[in-house]
């Protein structure tokens, strides 16, 4: 028999497809399976491989900076799926097709890359981090063992040491895991661990409620981490902030009061560095002696803004960061490492990240190996496999020292405040007026993509989020130009 | 001003940092900074990606196949730090510095899609999905809104419902993951919600304890979860198996009654299919009658042994799965999707993942917008920035499809059952023995990389994992002679 692989309609004139039947003579058959000699045919795969690599350079990267580009062919859901062809078939596609496919994929998705792209808080093109991610998909690794990858944890270890440094702790620990949500599920867990080990084993039951503080502004993973944990969402503390956004420390040590009074256990404070909405920072030095005071973990959410620790210039924002037992970060967000690219890291090091998450698979985790097993650094982590996410880092950080990350984050931020410059009541009543549908004839040109959303009862605004290092004055100009010309007959 | 950028000793003659340098009549300053014209210089950037493209080409893919190279060059971890430059500095480096780094990262990591990488519950290399994931990497997004990640979201939406058949369900829900672990969480956060919605908001405080079933052989996740969860790693009752490594039913159904009969409160029984050391999958119908009486939810993890549902011939494995709530299932594991590519399926079509997940936050998901928001599937997860796994999946199924993933999961079956008819006392005795010693000559030597491990006070035996179509009844033979040799003068 043939192997199926050859038999299924592809149409690719071009592929040799006898290179992948062995000779019937030789051929040995094991229920019906051809066993010798590889079924993959490599060459061709080889040579697809390279022709989407083109493409891929050619439709995404070389366009990346070309704001002649739209920023998104938009299409409506039904539309789009018949524009795609998403079914999945018995038999496989040619290479041609395949290849259609992909432009296709290129032409529809939006250009995350592009220097009008001011939607989320990630944007623009690194080029070291991409260079990066294609070696770390072409090697496929999973960092749990130092066995199986030794070079990425070397890497993770030394990203994260440095990290730490940033944050100004003489030690620590960390992990790279896959998201700053997940990242504070972590930090809540570690907390509540801190606070009482027995739970990893007993479980929540028959407990006094655990309660934790966090600021109005806090990012909504906080609710989903409580809610993940068992915790319940009703035991987080939502503590008030001023009019930029800032938690008020007096009203924090009020809602601890409060939650005691109440019976409940107050274990966690988790301040944010840099609000989803608002950029706001909480003062964490005020934080700090609240939580000192009162016995409780200190984690700060400095996913968004962690990044200003580069900036000599701003790391006063995250002033006291130092004194907190917890912070996430994203580099994937200021500091354009790609998705995803997010660090915990704790300052304890009593081992309490392997202690709270251990479970000692003897599979994976063999105390008898040949080499020092403390590098087999899996078992601090939820996750089983998990991917190389430092090193994407490590490769910009490398290209552009810590002075060139320390330039992208004082460019962003003084970008940033360019906006506030050209503001005036006229251009802000209408945006408020008409946000969303400025928004979807935005969206339809192309030209443009930021988010909009209301805020604590005011109604929508425009969210500008500045993070590449392609994106100049001028496009902040053409933004502005933009919105007034796409509002301007309403 | 010039931009730091440009100044900090940058060494390579090749590029030419004055185009970074704005102007200076032109500039403008805020705060110090030069705002206009970007500061990345996209044409070194450019050449500097297709010049590391063209070695991972070259060093990663073409030698993926070729048997003449070592499957690791083993350093010791102290050793592997002098040789890798791992320190990141104040300034940056040059390209040819940078690409002589990659060069040191490819050598010392493990070349996981080689033939005789047997280590992991993953291997070799898949052409279309590595096309698929440079792709990804290269446009960056974030899947959690259709306006910013439109093809994604629908190619999400196809493979899942693909899958969903596949497991026999008329209908469902599912989302991607970072991993077996994180779908495992998923499923008993799913479970206990809906064994009692009020936990989300509540928490377990107060609740009589919950218990959950899974066997012996279950993955060391279940724990993790438990314990994540808040539910405790004392209340997962571990069922006993048979020989073979298969959950026995009458001694689940004894737990449950016992679990009763101590007051605590069953909700879920997890089965296995693939267990991860013995390969066993649980007896899915009998199981699934059990949770039928007891009213309880039914997950199995089929991370590993999954893509069994893709053969006709060995689909019986799983024969039951379609009476499960909830499936994990791994496209990267024996389907090569690469790393992460994790599918947790929910049966129930009332929008469970959603209300058991959604925090409904405002900047993201607004209720306004121009489309139908119900593609924004974001708030289903417990991440926020979620990476697009889904898609390189279905690049492989559209290039191979149905009868060519069928044709890679039988080979790699008929392959796995060689070993057993090759096997002797004599050689397992001396494997018992010596699985340590034998794996460190491995490492050093690079020749062949496969897990070790003691069982259930048996000793370390080792554990060779069969993926990849690459993998020929040579590399089989090639094993046995190798560890025989490796071991001869022992």
């Amino acid at each position: 028999m043939s192997c199926d692989w050859d038999s299924q309609g592809r149409v690719d004139g071009d592929i040799d497809q006898q290179e992948m039947v062995p000779n019937k003579k030789s051929a040995v058959l094991v229920d019906g399976v051809v066993l010798n000699g590889p079924t993959t045919d490599a060459k061709t795969g080889e040579k697809f491989v390279e022709e989407a690599c083109k493409l891929i350079m050619e439709e995404v990267v070389l366009k990346a900076t070309d704001i002649n580009e739209k920023v998104c062919e938009w299409q409506p859901p039904e539309q789009l799926k018949k524009l795609l062809d998403l079914e999945v078939r018995d038999t496989g596609e040619s290479h041609d097709r395949l290849l259609k496919l992909c432009q296709d994929v290129i032409r529809f998705s939006v250009k995350t890359n592009h220097p009008r792209f001011f939607n989320q808080l990630y944007a623009g093109l690194d080029y070291y981090s991409l260079a990066a991610r294609f070696m770390t998909e072409a090697l496929n690794p999973s960092i749990y063992t130092y066995e199986v990858s030794p070079v990425f944890l070397l890497v993770e270890e030394a990203v994260l040491k440095k990290m730490i440094e940033f944050i100004g702790w003489k030690e620590g620990d960390g992990i790279f895991n896959p998201g700053g949500s997940v990242s504070n599920m972590y930090a809540m867990n570690l907390a509540r661990y801190k606070y009482c080990p027995d739970i990893k084993e007993k479980g929540l039951f028959g407990l006094p409620r655990l309660t934790l503080f966090t600021s109005a502004e806090c990012h909504y993973s906080m609710k989903k981490a409580a809610s993940f944990l068992g915790i319940g969402t009703q035991n987080v503390c939502f503590v008030e902030t001023d009019g930029r956004g800032k938690m008020i420390p007096e009203e924090l040590e009020k809602q601890i009061w409060q939650a005691r009074e109440e019976g409940t256990t107050p274990f966690l404070v988790c301040a944010t560095s840099g609000t989803t909405v608002l950029g706001a920072f909480d003062p964490l030095d005020e934080i700090a002696d609240i939580c000192e005071r009162h016995g409780l973990w200190l984690h700060v959410d400095a996913s968004w803004g962690g990044s200003a620790l580069m900036s000599r210039k701003h790391r006063r924002l995250l002033h006291g960061i130092h004194r907190a037992d917890s912070v996430a970060w994203n580099p994937h967000k200021m500091l354009m490492a790609g998705i995803q690219c997010c660090a915990l890291l704790v300052k304890d090091k009593s081992d309490l990240l392997k202690k709270c998450y251990s479970a000692k698979a003897s599979y994976l985790f063999q105390q008898d190996k040949f080499y020092d097993v403390s590098y087999d650094t899996g078992d601090k982590s939820i996750q089983c496999s998990r991917r190389p996410d430092a090193f994407k880092f490590w490769m910009t950080w490398k290209a552009l020292g810590t002075l060139g990350l320390e330039e992208r984050v004082n460019r962003a931020l003084a970008l940033s405040s360019l906006r506030e410059m050209e503001e005036g009541p006229e251009f802000w009543e209408k945006l408020h007026l008409v946000a969303p549908a400025i928004k979807e004839r935005m969206m339809k040109k192309g030209s443009l993509m930021l988010g909009y959303q209301p805020h604590r009862g005011k109604v929508n605004f425009f969210r500008q989020v500045v993070i590449s290092p392609q994106v100049s004055r001028e496009d902040m100009d053409f933004l502005l130009d933009e919105i007034d010309l796409l509002g301007r007959d309403m």
